[in-house]
């Protein structure tokens, strides 16, 4: 299959329901509404709002009944940037191609930005969806709740924060990637698995499908830093590296950090034997997110 | 009836809740759940919480049908605190006689801190209750997310930051106060109502009884500001006036702010008409938001 007009036809989707769910630009606060917007339309790849309508399609689920809880994926992803990128925390400028929230609005209006889509990602999840039951609904919020708190994303941000003063090995930096950027992969599958009206197995299937592709996606993300350039990512490079911050390619070497994102997708793909034509893009996107380091 | 022992009793209900329902304190990342538990756990009045078991319990319900969303309401007023503190907002010192959370465990942990717990908050309110009809919670999540975001808390706080800079009416800054902590307390009623298994009804004048108290308790806040001291409040005083802000004292006058204030008691207590004893707690309240300026 063809993913890039796959990928194109999905980003397009998820960044029109985004701009309907998010608070109007002429809402009051503007500053506050602006910032919102600002950040999580200028761009992104939308990976994880389409894990989560591709996974509600492999098992056979209509579009609609996951496009509520992508939308959330994407605001807790961008909350999470915006907080991030916060001078107390990374104190980056550039984000996207364009200047951070706080570089952009302030630093007080960035910080109730990152708080108010954090809030906006739940009150999304919560909303009515013809086709699920209510209790499935109440346990994926539970579900994106422990994926982006102190068991997983922010723990992961404090861990990455607390690894910074000292040297890390191999498996305290998975540690970090596991809460950091995977849990909230994981639940991206999981959900959308869920929300198509999946089986338990197949549910199961498309979780372990996320965690191995969250995995190989932070992987890669830290090959793109050695090898990549400022122009093509739309943000500064050689960060880690000149922070002496632990990245696979560091601990690993950089052809065993390609091996080791190879092995993930294989073990990605793997997860799908059992699913038909309709996981062919999950199977393109394991690909594609090796593809990239190349 | 006797308020002082009732709220003791229900203080203790809650936090040990709380204590049970956070994050253990020896669970990794330690700075992290440490900082959510410090902040959590150092004090204050619990208003949030007490007011959804009183709710409860004035509409017949078992106080434990409301306990997770009390628990919730306190994550997500202490998490505002965290953030309103930091040297980008208020930039405070001092939180209930303690050092502020970023003044304790540095700004990158508080903010952390203040996005789990509001993260958590979302945890609390999606767990199971027995009695309770998940559609019932579904909803309670939505109207949690709308009355903590942008059409909320986290605006009224924007509006705050905004208001400083310029002179305020009264009807603007009545508007922030709707928002910034208004809102949060109605939903607090509302909750506590709805959880306990009341009428259509009876949920709407709890809303009400909450509009108004919230309100009150803001003008009440503003007077202590003029006339409270440290040791008592905990908190600095006078630092309203310093700042030049806004409050309701300096727009009305001291006499005019107690006269609004005991007008919205004697509101949120008309709320209450159709209610039995068991409604008793919420006419205390509403009492001594009042007393405590005298």
């Amino acid at each position: 299959m063809e993913l890039k007009p796959y990928l194109a036809d999905r980003k397009y989707l998820v960044e029109s329901a985004l701009d309907r769910l998010l608070p109007a630009a002429d809402r009051e606060p503007r500053a506050l509404t602006g910032a919102m917007r600002y950040s999580l339309l200028i761009g992104g790849k939308r990976l994880r709002p389409i894990l989560t309508l591709a996974c509600c399609e492999a098992v056979g689920g209509a579009l609609e009944r996951a496009m509520n809880f992508a939308c959330a994926m994407e605001c807790v992803h961008t909350y999470s940037l915006i907080h991030d990128d916060l001078p107390a925390m990374d104190n980056d400028d550039l984000r996207r191609g364009h200047p951070t929230c706080h570089r952009q609005y302030g630093e007080a209006t960035a910080i109730l930005a990152g708080d108010a889509l954090l809030t906006h990602a739940f009150e999304l999840a919560a909303k009515p969806v013809t086709g699920v039951l209510p209790e499935a609904r109440l346990e994926l919020i539970g579900e994106l709740a422990m994926a982006a708190g102190t068991y997983g994303m922010v723990g992961g941000q404090m861990l990455d924060i607390q690894g910074e003063k000292r040297p890390l090995e191999l498996v305290q930096l998975q540690n970090i990637h596991i809460h950091k950027t995977g849990a909230l992969i994981r639940v991206a599958c999981l959900a959308g698995a869920r929300l198509g009206g999946g089986t338990p197995d197949q549910v199961k299937h498309l979780k372990r499908y996320g965690e191995a592709l969250g995995l190989a996606f932070q992987i890669t993300d830290d090959i793109l830093d050695e090898v990549g350039d400022t122009k093509t990512l739309g943000k500064a490079t050689g960060v880690d590296r000149a922070l002496d911050k632990a990245t696979y390619p560091k601990l690993m070497g950089l052809a065993q950090a390609r091996e080791a994102a190879e092995n993930l997708m294989q073990e990605a793909t793997r997860c799908l034997t059992e699913f038909g034509p309709q996981a062919d893009p999950l199977r393109a996107l394991a690909q594609y997110v090796i593809a990239r380091t190349h």
